[in-house]
């Protein structure tokens, strides 16, 4: 059973498992209404022209442009009004020469106008003569006819994370179910001797589960449904079996194991044991999270995590995050808030590694500034403490007090 | 009826409303592995320590720190080892001068012992002696009891927003339950005689609902309720018949309703007719979105949204976001995420008002280029085809092309 303990940056060792991994390309139909944050199966096509009729922008006169060619306030172009179009309804009256209808933004022109003259650039004479002020040119203030969508025309590719404006644009057009990926099942197995359930009282050298719930809350942000399998032991046979089964109802299994080495070496060989190719890397060029493992068992992607959970945290969101995207066939996760601050502190690191450090955003004088929570990788309420984090980059040996860094914020 | 067309910068319309709106302060028990993006109702206090033991954070021998004094790689200090502490017990040896227990990250240090020699600085002589060469300071490489939390201590403060860690540091207190603010129902309405529903077939003049829906997706994504009140013509009875009934089984109602000056008068009438004080603001400064409404009856915020969906939604984010976690008691709500970016092109605008532009992001270079999506205002398809929107502040005219500007990205 070979060993790589061969230190990798974390985005390289995402690459060497994206490169061998096919997206489920399973799809499912959902009514559009719940399909917000769902990824696209299929690009969607637009099966009608949107708007379907020559629209107002503007309350004003539908008319011909070229009758107000000249117009000026000191020599407005004079208009007979020939009536109103009323919202919701196809025009029912026409105009030619000199002539005018009332519009509604919103509503459709009269029948031989190419455009409509603001109300504000108009001035009623008496009841049915209309003083023109401006000239419009010719579908000013008009929406033409697929001006928002053509018919046939691409509305969204595959693999695109819904927002809101794309099931608002979807229902423009009638669609109100959507083809979208299915969501991935990721199995998340818990290890350790001294690990108990968050319910029960921990006994002598006992800890509650913590990475169970802060993944699967990740899981959940990232689009995927959580299968919590549960604590196992530190046995070997225990763990392979507790992660066969995981794996076996799961598209993706991720493994909290402790950090000590006895433990780490137990959970390698787990994957190992899983299937072929089993681990791909072992370690990352990263603080915290350097024993992360990176592997591929019958296709499915397995994580192994170090138990710290902010370790963990930290190792989800650069690599267990992108592959339930992936597995979704989204290439491009949306990408996390973040903002620009000041830091408050030096955060020292190593050249070589990636170190992410915790701060706490405060305004000063109306700039946001990070200071760094220093703690122990090992303490959950670091992160509780923190607002985000900041990245020290693979050739930096450290950010410098005053330096203007990027802040990854925690979402909830 | 006072009609107040005062426009107001958005930050000064929600600020009005704001300083007359109290949070539901109502609420709910919810199971912490569900309780994600939810507000907390009230301070959380930890129960007990955390860690409850002096815990190891690295694979080494726990040992007296003071009898590693003085130890070099050429003078060694020399130690009995006592056994080792198993993870997930007490300890059940104890350590006296020059002796030492094999430690795990994360397992309890031996009795008597007060600092973890990490392993990598030591050498087994032999089955029972140790060789450590290099000293370790009292406390070193331990995280004593209630380090990372103390018993009493405030763990999280009430209006909190729930993110993956919380969840985690709750679990790790025994905390499986927590009081969280009820979800705020939002009712939507939308009105116009040109709206049918998305399964509908237009008609000539007729357009699809989208607003009901892209607004939907925002209050979800707020963490609130929304109720679909459909659709009420242009018609002021049936209008405050339709806004009456769902303010009444809403804790907020937003009406979307047309852009037209006649329409959006009728708006503000059933808005003064919900409650008093009615409108508070009639005009935003802003493009797109000036027609916008904010009022309050009966204690619940009313906004009018114009009705162009691309309107519709910035207001959105401006007031109604803002409004929904207030409801909830949260003071500052999530930051949406932005990144920086080059823009493209000018973006023209006018002092006096905010503008917010839709800009498509393409990489060149390693750098964010921020190319502006033109296009009416009503056009929810100019929405889909970016990935954010730039703000041109109040007292700018414009953005130039090669500007460094802030990019609030749309959210799945």
């Amino acid at each position: 059973m070979p060993e790589f303990f061969h230190v990798l940056p974390p985005r390289q060792a995402l690459q060497i498992l994206l490169d061998r991994l096919c997206p489920l390309g399973e799809a499912e139909q959902t009514p559009t209404v719940q399909a917000l944050g769902r990824v696209t199966a299929a690009a969607i096509m637009a099966r009608e022209d949107l708007p379907a009729f020559p629209r107002s922008t503007v309350d004003g006169y539908s008319l011909r442009a070229a009758d107000t060619f000249g117009a000026t306030e000191g020599l407005p172009a004079y208009f007979a009004v020939r009536g109103e179009v009323p919202m919701g309804q196809a025009a029912q009256i026409s105009v030619s020469h000199d002539e005018a209808a009332l519009a509604h933004t919103g509503g459709v022109l009269a029948h031989g106008a190419d455009a409509v003259v603001m109300l504000e650039h108009t001035h009623q004479a008496n009841a049915t003569t209309l003083e023109v002020a401006r000239p419009v040119a010719p579908g000013e203030n008009v929406v033409q006819p697929g001006e928002d969508v053509r018919t046939g025309e691409e509305v969204l590719p595959a693999g695109h994370c819904l927002r809101a404006q794309d099931l608002g644009g979807l229902m423009a057009l009638g669609i109100t179910e959507v083809s979208v990926a299915r969501r991935p099942r990721v199995a998340i197995l818990s290890l350790g001797d001294e690990i108990v359930p968050p319910e029960v009282q921990p006994g002598p050298g006992q800890v509650r589960d913590i990475n169970s719930y802060t993944l699967a809350a990740q899981v959940q942000q990232a689009g995927g449904i959580p299968l919590l399998l549960g604590i196992a032991a530190d046995n070997f046979d225990q763990q392979l079996q507790a992660a066969r089964q995981g794996l076996a109802q799961a598209d993706m299994l991720i493994i909290s194991a402790g950090s000590s080495v006895s433990v780490r070496d137990v959970t390698a060989q787990v994957i190992e044991n899983l299937g072929a190719p089993g681990v791909l890397v072992h370690g990352l060029a990263l603080r915290p999270g350097k024993p992360a493992i990176v592997g591929l068992a019958g296709g499915k992607p397995v994580l192994g995590l170090p138990g710290n959970p902010v370790s963990a945290m930290i190792v989800f969101s650069l690599l267990a995050r992108p592959l339930i995207y992936h597995l979704c066939g989204c290439r491009c996760p949306p990408e996390p808030p973040s903002v620009l601050a000041r830091l408050s502190q030096n955060i020292p690191s190593a050249a070589g590694r990636e170190d992410y450090a915790p701060v706490l955003l405060k305004r000063d004088n109306g700039r946001q500034i990070a200071h760094p929570v220093f703690g122990k990788s090992s303490l959950i309420f670091t992160l509780m403490r923190a607002d985000g984090l900041v990245m020290v980059p693979l050739d930096r040996g450290g950010l410098y007090s005053g330096e203007e860094v990027t802040v990854q914020l925690f979402q909830p």
